[in-house]
């Protein structure tokens, strides 16, 4: 941590925060322009830009890329150096695990994926994730402890201390403390979040509910799961919690057996989950056959039912399907629309995610922004 | 409206404002106090005081009200004239009227209340509106004219014009343009809203909510209905249409059905909604009936399953049952605790609302009050 030794040192830091911020919205910037937005004096300025370049938080922009300089002598113009600092997403599935490596301005550099079983023992996941993040930084030309900040959204109920209270899918995972467990294995800092909540970040980010302010969020894939974005926020809940479907006393969420029945009465001798079943069904479907055709019917349908307990009371502008069943697209979409017109007063349009299986370790790389973003300008206590 | 003729007046009435505000927050302050806390001289404060108490927004409090009159010549202590201004909130409900009068700091002059049929023509219904805000202002010793915003509360979906969107109770509802029919009506400010979302204002401003962020109102009477608070706002929704149950392809929320079925059963003569039934149960359940006992646990039970479809994704600390229903108290209580401990991971307390039947009258005063504060303390443009 920075030494700070006094008011003027205070004062400093936070008009180079203040500086840095303002490059970090823009392309570029002369020190007047600078001087100006900080409301600092030009001499001032300079100083903290000379500093910033020396400590590679700042570039000047080559001569060659200014537009202007035939008009005489051009005005030095700087930008923010993204590459000055890397963050890494990962997504701890049930089935696999994957890690994105980004500069701070959310390019990507690196990715990997790697499959690992569900029952795969605590210890050994833990350390394939320590593992993946050290490759994908490699990948990257850099050292784990290079990286900023270390997010990681997985399956489960998150509390805000990084611990699972809770999951059903990844045995052993209940009671983890997954932030302790990450950071005695990684030389960088973690932050952790349920994966529900990441994907919503996702498609707020770079997504289907960019500018959107009110969206319910269905993940179809092994299981279903739910992320709410309300208000242009996305939804926590009071213990953080929010987004389980949980138990319902109804017929709620059951969708699942639609797909199972046919795939059960097609090939009785293949024992297939809900998500190989939906694939399954979704297949013939495409090949011509009617039957299937309609199981994917009712199972869109079942899904729409499901939504719309939460949909009519809270009047979002949009569902989005992400998860990998996604990739089913209108199969899927249409009789989900379909509900929806039938049984709301303002049916919210259903779409297809377009991030696909990413969108969760995309919401992993912005969560470490947002934290990289706070450690890096904040001031000291 | 002011005339504001310059600079000069508009940052009088800018500081008018902010010692206004000032005094609005706090029980009594001194003239120093009142300069520091605005940012003024002492003198700018003393001149903006005697304009206020001139013209009837502040009072002087009486000398004998100053505790530390012993110590030499007292200082002059200040503060809001309550009774400066006064609003009503209305709430129009499918059987009856109701209108509370209040001052600006919430104090409740006057009330009126009077049943009118679901059948009544619109027309009627309108002027009974007006005729009730008149005769409550009257007991409160004002005109209408005198009153400074009037909130209004309704059943249906009302969007952001107060416009009356869809009605399913009130015949002739549906499409109505509440708020002009209204202004039409009143020489007075109006301000319309749907009547869930007053419930919880006013659970949330004395109620049960108070402290709370994020609650789930189940407003049981006539009908079943939803109000959010979310993140410690009242929830609207993309289209003002939050809290609609609506239609639903399960069996969600179909729990009247199982009083209706007891009343049929017992007195297959009797024609009663589900709100009869449900209080013809609860008079035989606390009379000893058991099969009585058991056909509102199970009412109590469904409306519950209705609820986690809700509480489950949306993780709220606390679920408050309003509506006249409410005064069921714990036989309605006890069974919805009971499932929502078997079906959530963080089972919200179940309370019983205190505000009564008078929930969304209250709610349309604090709605009318910070329309009056919009009003008041906002420069003209």
């Amino acid at each position: 941590m920075r030494q700070v030794s006094g008011d003027a040192s205070v004062l400093r830091r936070l008009n180079s925060d203040a500086i840095l911020r303002i490059l970090r919205g823009r392309e570029l910037a002369t020190l007047t322009e600078l001087a100006a937005a900080a409301g600092v004096s030009r001499p001032t300025a300079e100083g903290i830009v000379e500093e910033l370049l020396a400590d590679g938080w700042v570039e000047e922009c080559a001569e060659d890329e200014r537009a202007d300089r035939q008009r005489g002598r051009p005005a030095r113009r700087f930008r923010f150096r993204a590459s000055s600092g890397h963050v890494a997403g990962v997504h701890i599935d049930s089935s696999s695990l994957q890690v994105m490596v980004c500069d701070l301005v959310g390019e990507v550099r690196a990715v990997r994926r790697q499959p690992l079983p569900a029952d795969t023992p605590v210890p050994d996941r833990l350390s394939a994730v320590a593992e993946l993040v050290r490759l994908a930084a490699a990948d990257a030309g850099l050292t784990v402890a290079e990286l900023a900040v270390v997010g990681v959204g997985t399956t489960g109920v998150v509390d805000g201390e990084g611990r699972v209270v809770k999951s059903i899918v990844l045995p052993g995972w209940t009671g983890l403390h997954l932030h302790a467990e990450l950071s005695a294995r990684l030389p960088a800092p973690v932050v952790v979040e349920n994966d529900m909540r990441l994907a919503v970040t996702a498609e707020h980010w770079r997504g289907a509910a960019r500018g959107c302010d009110d969206v319910v969020y269905l993940f179809a894939a092994d299981r279903i799961g739910m992320g709410l974005l309300i208000g242009g926020r996305v939804h926590r809940g009071a213990h953080a919690a929010s987004g389980e479907i949980g138990s319902q006393p109804n017929d709620n969420w059951s969708a699942f057996r639609h797909v199972m029945d046919y795939s059960m009465a097609v090939e009785p001798g293949e024992l297939r989950g809900g998500r190989q079943s939906a694939e399954f069904a979704v297949g013939r479907a495409r090949a011509g056959d009617e039957k299937a055709r309609l199981a994917v019917r009712e199972f869109g349908r079942a899904l729409a039912a499901g939504l719309i307990t939460v949909v009519n009371p809270l009047d979002p502008e949009m569902v989005i399907i992400g998860g990998d069943l996604s990739s089913v697209g209108d199969l899927l979409v249409e009789p989900i629309q379909e509900v929806l017109d039938e049984h709301c007063l303002y049916p919210p349009r259903a779409v297809v995610s377009g991030l696909g299986g990413e969108c969760i370790a995309v919401g992993a790389v912005r969560l470490a922004l947002d934290h990289a973003e706070r450690l890096l300008f904040t001031l000291p206590a």
